[in-house]
């Protein structure tokens, strides 16, 4: 290929072995030349070895040029500070090899900044894959995670066109689409579609009473279901995005106005005509919407 | 047995062959002497004779003894007004043998004070299992539909222990498991467990912009999922439960005021806090309880 890069001949190391990058490794098994793993979590590192989720995994990551071969693609799979923490880190690294960079990040205009001040030999891209579970770890780790996921790719100014052809190779072996878009817009949509809906979940379990427990249905299992998510996790994601969530509830507490309002004045006509628009809003948003595929010139 | 109800020998009538009152045919199939389908809508009508989901369907609904066999039971499966008027209807009949009558409306205490007005051979109970989908009407029933769920039994002053017995037949009979209680508490605990979650998924559907569809996650469609309730049957609910869900609304105003406090003052000790809270509350709510069994004195 014009660009140089072929996944198949590529060794992959993925910086993380939890159920994004354990996921990942699962995935991508087969279709790559050789797959590193590491995590810091020593009984993850024992499972990575015991499953062969790769053909080798350590504690202790470290990049080297020492390394029997050179690594081709890094994958940061991390929630969002320790990505931050680790793109410090590699700030003082001179590898001399060109490597391109891709992390899984749940927020990107910060991971991107970050991004920005690496030495030149680093080929960075920013990415986030649309799936997940409130279930984390390796041991919830599946080879179909990613299967038919929106996975956004935020390029910089910097990023070679060869980077992006890794991106979209590994995307299109995990059978994710990928869809290009920059790191402020990424943050502004997730708000809405993820963090948002996050907090939604945490405030409806917050104001639940615990008595209610023998009555609770399918309904409010599937509203609360990411007040689940570990909070650890989620408090990363809404530091580094916290003005574009603040807008988003402030948008939300509208539209849930006008709904009480309707009912506080028992204004029947005006609530049905707001649970319709809400009803079709929601087709729209879920059924309604043929995905663009990012067209990267290679494919 | 002492009460003299058993659901073998019944003919069970159901006023309603939608979702809920087809799928409780499907489980009642065998399990009773006859059932007897009503459903105004003539294609619901067609349906369920060409899958004899019951063994006689007609789609108008009159109480009459001229019936070959009269009927022992009587459920009403259909929404809040449309029971609310069946009940003003039968207030008219003059029917001489003693009917056990159980409704399936999703709130209760007007359905209740309906139902204390019935003449003196009517012997009815307040009905309300707790399951569903967002997808209504006979072609979606199915017969596991009330497998393991939850049925609130709200009887009246002037219930017998016979009906009571009735009600416990049919629930056991359908897989499902009877829970006793008040109808304002029922109608209070329902505001805070289901109808609440409907009317944030619909304000999240009405506040998320459309061209954010393609980045819809597996979050957010769990958080939104039931804004694809049909608006017309939520409409008869929030009316009939208004001042619980009014309630309802404002501690959810409150738990999400104080995690937009915490952000906005970047206060994350605070918020990581609340959001532990959140998620400890949450599993304690869906995993944490055991189920109080109802316990009826002949069972």
């Amino acid at each position: 290929m014009e660009d140089g890069f072929s996944l198949q001949d590529a060794t992959v190391a993925i910086v993380g072995l939890g159920l994004m990058g354990g996921s990942l490794a699962m995935s991508l098994k087969g279709k790559c030349a050789r797959l590193i793993g590491f995590d810091p979590h020593l009984p993850t590192v024992r499972l990575a070895r015991a499953a062969s989720t790769v053909d080798h995994a350590e504690s202790f990551f470290a990049l080297s040029e020492a390394t029997t071969k050179p690594i081709d693609v890094l994958v940061l799979a991390a929630p969002v500070p320790t990505i931050l923490g680790l793109l410090h880190q590699l700030r003082q690294v001179n590898y001399q090899l060109p490597l391109t960079l891709l992390d899984l990040g749940s927020t990107k205009r910060d991971i991107l900044q970050a991004m920005s001040s690496l030495p030149e030999n680093f080929d960075p891209i920013g990415g986030h894959p649309i799936c997940g579970k409130e279930k984390l770890g390796l041991e919830n780790a599946s080879a179909s995670l990613y299967q038919d996921a929106p996975f956004i790719l935020t390029p910089l100014t910097r990023t070679t066109q060869r980077a992006i052809s890794a991106a979209c190779q590994i995307i299109s072996a995990i059978g994710a689409h990928p869809l290009e878009m920059t790191a402020e817009q990424h943050d502004e949509i997730l708000s809405a579609t993820s963090h948002l809906p996050f907090l939604l979940s945490s405030a409806l379990a917050h104001s639940t009473p615990r008595a209610f427990a023998p009555f609770i249905g399918p309904g409010f299992r599937s509203t609360s279901r990411l007040a689940g998510s570990p909070a650890h996790m989620m408090l990363g994601i809404l530091q580094s995005n916290r003005d574009n969530i603040l807008r988003a509830i402030r948008s939300f507490h509208c539209a849930l106005n006008e709904i009480e309002s309707a009912l506080r004045d028992e204004n029947y006509l005006a609530l049905e005509n707001l649970l319709q628009r809400a009803r079709s809003e929601y087709h729209l948003l879920i059924d309604g919407e043929t995905i663009p595929k990012f067209q990267s010139p290679i494919l």
